[in-house]
């Protein structure tokens, strides 16, 4: 963009655009019709008719014409419920996390103040901590394993002070769960807060949820996009009422709408059919990791997430990438991303079918 | 809540959260279950049965397990037919006006950097821009008739240098439209944007739209909310493409999300029966604002918008509200909120027996 502003009719938005947003980069979404989508952690599954029906005929009470309840104050009981919030813990809502990380952003910005992360991981903690001015740090995670690398985690936090230290377990696009010894080494260490990226929840059962009474500085969120309402963004951020009120005092007012808040907690209501959906998905991850793992030249790396990330011969992941699509099948290509990701291939767990599909199409790729 | 920071746990808040941020002070919305809502601009009339129908029949196919469109493509497609969208001009859409004030503000801040408004109007104008660490300057429309002060305007301009100078026009709370040729002073005097807030647009008529091709510094903004749509949170943004394209890269890549899109854009294919409604509510607001006119001392203004604002004599807008609220009649009591609004009250236009109800309250009450 900044190279394409020459005119004089510009002159406003150069000075007025901040320099930094003026040099930024908007992501593009690779076209996906009629291909088998495997490239953005979607659960495959669509609502069984019954619920579907269910959902349509419980919808028609939902006043369109009215503000939305600003609290969600429903939603946020059944949600409670549901993942067990612990007792004395406050919740805030946002649409995905993306709005949950900008708002913590805006309350904690400040000349100076930095974000630190183990990467590679959610490219949106860098960015939209970016959008709100904040300096980013990256500490690289461990390369065998993608393990965090607590020695130069605890330099970083020491050296950049951080105000918000961001990790994802299990971590996007790894798969790896952290360590919760480690996680709270990290924890006692930093003076920030510590905000643990819970969205594989469902995949991986393990949580820091229960440590929140304990340390003072961790906040825990999540989103219901990986259960399988990706389409809704609703993301949850579960912490001490201390620090929700102050963090929620920024949220927009009317942040969810109506048919937001009637849908997730319908959704929630029947969480049993989703449950399945998920264990489906996690039973059929063993296969596809198998099967990616029986190709010659191709290392599978473990998850516990809806996806998994693997590395395929030295230089081949462009043309593999390329090859797979033109077979009908998308999937994401990190190859360029990150240093410890070069060669690296990440596919979502699809429905059987195009699992096999996939599969067949990798076997004559790589 | 800073008054409530005492304990040894709230040093880490104290540090790190935003100084600003620590008084700042949440609005709650008033309880209203059983009530006439007559507070809150909404639009009284929910969908005829055929539509909701249609609707909900329709709604089936929407994925609920996918990411949304993040451009919306077919939304902005039919935004820009429904209202002649000027060709060459883009659109950018958010999670209702505050998601776009929100997202120019983190493209415009800096250090220094302000925000102009005539006041009274919108308060989200003067918080979303505080939310973003913005300077808010007010500038105090004309007593009699709530025209914009332009000298007053121009010198604020000359003296403040606004980044954005936003204008409700019609504005909100006081109901009236602004000069188009006084706007255009503003637009010319300023180096700053100007962004045009046209929310009660269906009401009024009038647009600054066709003038975005002919002033290099202006953006116009508006909502569905006031059409009837208040629940689902859809605002847009018009401008030079160059202006937008800017904006547009701080937006989070999937805030609207597949509910939104797909009710909004259904909506629009039956505009016909919200056009419907306006003009029934335009038609009542005549019959409200005379028959409030001739209560004894009451003073009522002109309004292009769905509400009335009114003013009871000296000293009585708390015991009116109050009484009001006694006999099931919920509006808004604006009497302190700025000193031109001193003894003001403002209701929505609701259904007819909704507005019987509320004059026959008011009768006894003022």
């Amino acid at each position: 963009m900044a190279a394409m502003i020459v005119d004089k009719k510009d002159e406003k938005i150069i000075h007025l655009i901040r320099p930094e947003v003026q040099t930024m980069q908007v992501n593009h979404v690779p076209p996906s019709r009629g291909m088998i989508k495997l490239d953005a952690r979607e659960n495959p599954y669509t609502w069984p008719a019954y619920l579907r029906g269910e959902w349509l005929e419980e919808m028609q009470g939902v006043a369109m014409n009215r503000y939305p309840d600003p609290e969600s104050t429903d939603l946020k009981a059944r949600l409670r419920q549901v993942f067990d919030i612990p007792h004395g813990m406050e919740l805030m809502l946002g649409n995905g996390l993306d709005e949950l990380i900008q708002t913590i952003s805006l309350a904690m910005r400040g000349a100076g103040r930095k974000v630190l992360a183990a990467v590679p991981t959610f490219s949106r903690f860098q960015m939209i901590s970016a959008y709100a001015g904040m300096g980013f740090v990256g500490v690289p995670l461990n390369e065998e394993d993608f393990s965090l690398d607590i020695p130069a985690m605890l330099v970083a936090i020491e050296k950049h002070q951080p105000a918000v230290t961001y990790l994802a377990s299990p971590n996007n696009p790894t798969g790896n769960t952290y360590s919760q010894d480690e996680i709270a080494q990290l924890l006692n260490a930093t003076h920030g807060l510590v905000v643990v990226d819970e969205s594989y929840f469902g995949f991986s059962g393990e949580s820091l949820m229960a440590q929140l009474e304990r340390y003072d500085n961790l906040l825990v969120m999540r989103s219901l996009s990986k259960m399988g309402l990706a389409g809704l963004r609703l993301g949850y951020l579960v912490g001490n009422p201390r620090w929700i009120s102050q963090i929620n005092s920024l949220r927009l007012p009317f942040n969810i709408n109506v048919l937001t808040q009637f849908t997730a907690e319908f959704a929630l209501n029947y969480f049993d059919v989703f449950e399945e959906q998920i264990e489906q998905i996690r039973r059929d991850r063993i296969w596809v990791a198998e099967s990616i793992r029986r190709l010659k030249g191709v290392e599978v790396y473990e998850s516990e997430t809806n996806f998994i990330l693997f590395r395929v011969a030295q230089g081949r992941a462009n043309a593999v990438d390329a090859a797979l699509k033109q077979k009908g099948i998308l999937l994401r290509n990190l190859s360029d991303e990150n240093p410890l990701l070069r060669d690296c291939l990440r596919v979502t767990v699809g429905k059987p079918s195009e699992n096999v599909a996939f599969i067949s199409a990798l076997t004559s790729s790589v």
